[in-house]
């Protein structure tokens, strides 16, 4: 296995070397807990020895563990961007299409990860894992136009907007619907894991959009910033989009509540 | 402090030893994180030795944060009852006063625990947590008039209900309604306590009310069953009462919406 004619050894950098073998470790982690994968499963999945894997992650199955978490975090995140044109529900849409394709490849990782309780679970990988869920608030803001002007401290567009101390900022309404949307993503994903990726990601994205679209309504209601975010948004929207659809099958019973007896 | 006539020391049975303890660490653990509590502290904060505390708790620090927790959860798990009779919508917000309450009252441990990565945590301290969120499900399920009918293979009535493998059953979506919601409260209360409490609970509280009726409304459009279960609540709704007042709010917003030019 060591055998120096083995094509793995050959022509690979050291970063080149160091890619391949988180790939490695990324594919098992994706689809196994942390708990079932060893350095050697990631040697042989890589096709290299054990020493081999221990000189490029010298901290073990852990420092594996959090690079290759790294690494998918970074792939996340990249799933996030998407040009502030056209139909907002639309933008929203292939973003979520992506996550749900990423949630779909990384399954069992993805719901060890975020269920907790795992051995490989540290403040550093909260700390990534948190990461990447203000990532997607800071884009989801940037859409609804609020990014970077939501506080009055001027510090809301940095990645660290969320843990600054501006309760009563302007804006802060609109981040804790982003963020509390984003984590019922989160919750939704990893009941759609456990029921064995039913509804079809599909149905499900379009139940994710059609709640952030209620929950921007109902907080429209009682808060200005979100009232003029919602206006803004709505007239880039097609007729029959899901913001129309949705408001027109809602209508009646909407109508009927407004007027109970 | 360990003399024979320090009034702690006597007359307490095994039980309420145990009681006046675990008392004790659940105050230390509910404002402090897991990390910043030692046996010693939870000693001195009952008043006894610190051996004391170990004939109680053998398994040390951890054994008493797994059986605080517990202790926590089942108080926890109280507040979540409500008789089902009155407006929905005023049971929802009595049961999310006493939540709110309850985070209120064991800030930084609620964070520390919810958050992850803390030493303490393992797979019984998170099996704790979703006890705590399957039965906080439950009970909005049992007001939603679906609890132990949401399934066609019977199993649903269960604790377990959100663990049983029956996707395409029905309620399927309903459940997923009140889990993700319940996942979005989470998110609420933890951004309410990073933003020193602020918006005041009852404000918090109308939001997150306002946010299940959104959730139920939308889902409603799409899903039968939500329709049924929506319909027959909104029956016992006051027209002054959250979902009226939510819908002449929301209204213009929606009529415009389900006319898009």
């Amino acid at each position: 296995m060591t055998a120096p004619a083995t094509p793995a050894y050959r022509r690979l950098s050291v970063e080149e070397r160091r890619t391949q073998l988180l790939d490695a470790a990324l594919g098992l982690f994706a689809h196994r807990a942390p708990e079932d994968v060893s350095l050697d499963d990631v040697a042989a999945a890589a096709g290299v020895s054990r020493p081999l894997v221990y000189r490029y992650f010298s901290g073990g199955k852990q420092q594996l563990y959090e690079d290759a978490l790294r690494s998918a975090a970074d792939e996340l995140e990249l799933c996030f961007t998407e040009p502030p044109v056209g139909p907002p529900t639309e933008r929203l849409g292939r973003v979520l299409d992506r996550y749900l394709a990423f949630v779909d490849q990384h399954d069992t990782g993805f719901s060890a990860l975020l269920r907790g309780g795992s051995v490989c679970e540290t403040s550093r990988t909260t700390a990534i894992v948190d990461e990447v869920r203000r990532a997607a608030a800071e884009q989801i803001l940037l859409h609804l136009g609020t990014s970077g002007t939501g506080g009055t401290d001027g510090t809301t567009g940095t990645g660290d907007a969320d843990r600054t101390s501006a309760p009563a900022a302007s804006g802060a309404r609109l981040r804790m619907l982003v963020r509390t949307w984003i984590a019922a993503v989160e919750s939704a994903s990893l009941i759609w894991l456990d029921e064995e990726k039913r509804p079809p990601a599909g149905e499900l994205r379009d139940w994710l959009v059609d709640h952030l679209i209620a929950l921007l309504v109902v907080t429209a209601a009682t808060d200005e910033e979100t009232a003029a975010a919602v206006g803004a948004l709505v007239a880039y929207e097609h007729p029959d989009g899901p913001v129309g659809t949705l408001a027109r099958r809602v209508l009646p019973l909407v109508n009927a509540a407004a007027h109970l007896p």
